[in-house]
């Protein structure tokens, strides 16, 4: 049986998730016109659920691209296309590094990176914040699927406000997930991509945007990117539409997949994330392998994603390979991490079934190779942790 | 009854279109790795289709966004972010326009203006290509939806090559429905809109790019756009993949609609398309209305939306609103054409049942408000125009 054929895979990704039928269903809807009442009483809604999860009161919008669309607008907007805006860009993992190249793009990007995977010094943000003049943003990565760590939001956020730079934090893979208080914390732009903990299929992502926000992007003015327009994105919206054809099917699941996460109410979801990598954390430890992060006393092991360094005695390609056959997905490094490490999610709607279901599937996959000793002691440590 | 509400409407925009449900059934199916083989396999099959229906030997990608952004992917990678390239932007309607700004915003936009609905002069175009110098490429809207006219794509293209600038063209609503020999034209950069004559719900795009087109695009480096950046759209393909995470769903439903492309042949979809096209143009004029476009002997009507000159005796809210009323949206006219003209689109997997239902709501609402008097002469002409 090839798993796959009969569309019954777990996804375990850090992004794509597995989505419920529920979600999958609205995708099918027949299409309605953008520019009419049916549309912008969707999307209306659709942003108030969105300001809920965001915790929010600043503008949210959702763009009609994955995730990268959303950094793009952020970074594009604040420092506009050969304005010579300057970002101080953190690094830690592959998604800041994306962020890093994005400014380069358009801008001036001051790179402040450590070792994949090792924790954020904030005395080096400090310093190069002290240093650099006419800063108008401080880029970072939230939760660093990459290497399976949560970065410091909120000391990063006090450290660009004390600086007057502008705050963008990519929270693709935390909102909906990991508690964000966007206004708390005093992030200028916030964006989230529809496939991670929002439990939705790929196609769409979301911005939040402050006051301050606002000052710097109309500054601007038509010197930023087209399709991630943000000042026509907020035009449009007071008619309830997007200033470009939106992708409609994916508005109608995003309805769906936010009114789920509104049902379960956000503190229980953020709850139930951190219960499920907690359980993931415990099993892994329990068999002898190592997590792959290094902390600080600022950063955490993520609690949508873990990242697990590869033990001796297998590949990349028999864990995964032996998963897939099992008819689960897990994700393997990227780039330099390729082959040493391996990558649990536990994104979105999945349940603590499906928790056990993978660690079950990883344990039968590492004694088949002899890593270890017989099967049992992962799920034994997870259901502990799960409180089951 | 509300027909919005049963899901029931029958939507003759131009673009989104109504979509069959085999299409939207296949956005529903469960998500699958897009770093997989299986998905690999499928972009590999949408891209093998598309280049059927771009008629193209060229390299084409399927973006994850509207058409507008595929017009930013054309324009960017071309013009590049801060390098200072000239494009020369022929306009003679809303899309055009966009072209222009998009130019404009990215580096110098040369428009070669007319007023909206008049046709394209190419003696015009000829004189700005001699004066200017360093110019990259030549941009235009293939078929021009805002007011119903197909550009020149033959001459426009001949004379852009002459003066060895590249022909971006826009054929976002023409491809699928329209005969686009992308190869035989030369066009540098086509791009399609996957909510037009492909029939597919809104949310994709794809473009084409020449051999000419790739050795300007590299001269800019990394100094392109950076969702869409074709350079990375090209590098990821060799494995099957996109560079950024794809719209999956949206992925799912376009090699169903490709597969129905295929399956009616694209010659006969072409003929369809015209047959219906001048079914429209045919009822219409035989109740009184005049068509909106001014032709010259390089342009003609558009074979997948008929713009109308609004009648006198009824608004646009009237007619719009008795149609939507009955199950049927049509479109009107945008920015300065808001008012003054209706616009009826027959693309995509649509019926000539479908078009001669409009055809006698249409009437009937005109009727109902005594711009004509009795019903049944567009259907008759709209009957023997189909050969029905």
């Amino acid at each position: 049986m090839e798993p796959s054929r009969v569309e019954n895979e777990l996804v375990m990704l850090p992004g794509p998730v597995t989505v419920s039928p529920r979600i999958l269903r609205a995708l099918s809807k027949p299409i309605i016109n953008h520019r009419g009442e049916e549309f912008a009483a969707l999307y209306r809604e659709c942003v108030e659920l969105l300001k809920y999860v965001f915790q929010t009161r600043n503008d949210v919008f959702v763009l009609s691209g994955s995730g990268t669309c959303a950094m793009e607008a952020a970074v594009g907007n604040v420092l506009g296309i050969g304005q010579g805006g300057k970002a101080i860009t953190i690094v830690n993992g592959k998604f800041g590094e994306r962020l890093k190249d994005i400014a380069d793009r358009y801008g001036v990007a001051v790179p402040v990176e450590f070792e994949w995977g090792l924790p954020i010094d904030l005395e080096a943000v400090k310093s190069v914040l002290e240093e650099e003049e006419d800063v108008r943003t401080v880029t970072m990565v939230h939760n660093e699927t990459s290497v399976g760590m949560l970065n410091p939001a909120r000391e990063i956020g006090k450290l660009a406000r004390k600086h007057d730079a502008l705050f963008i934090l990519d929270c693709i893979t935390s909102i909906g997930g990991i508690d964000v208080p966007v206004d708390k914390i005093g992030v200028d732009i916030a964006i989230v991509g529809s496939q991670k903990c929002l439990g939705m299929p790929p196609g769409l992502s979301a911005v939040s945007v402050s006051e301050r926000a606002w000052e710097v992007i109309e500054e601007n003015g038509k010197k930023v990117p087209y399709y991630m327009d943000l000042k026509a994105y907020r035009e449009s919206f007071e008619k309830g539409q997007t200033p470009y054809t939106p992708a409609l099917p994916l508005f109608f699941a995003l309805r769906e997949a936010l009114e789920i996460i509104k049902e379960e109410g956000l503190e229980n979801r953020i709850k139930r994330h951190k219960s499920m990598a907690e359980a993931v954390r415990a099993a892994v430890l329990s068999l002898g392998l190592k997590l792959f992060p290094k902390l600080n006393e600022f950063s955490e092991y993520s609690n949508t994603v873990t990242a697990v360094c590869m033990p001796n005695g297998i590949t990349d390609a028999q864990l995964r390979g032996d998963m897939k056959r099992l008819g689960i997905v897990i994700a393997g490094g990227q780039e330099r991490l390729k082959g040493k490490i391996f990558r649990i999610a536990t994104m979105g709607n999945i349940s603590a079934r499906d928790v056990l279901t993978v660690i079950q599937a990883l344990e039968i996959v590492l004694a088949k190779y002899n890593v270890i000793e017989g099967v049992g002691a992962g799920v034994e440590a997870a259901r502990k942790a799960l409180g089951l």
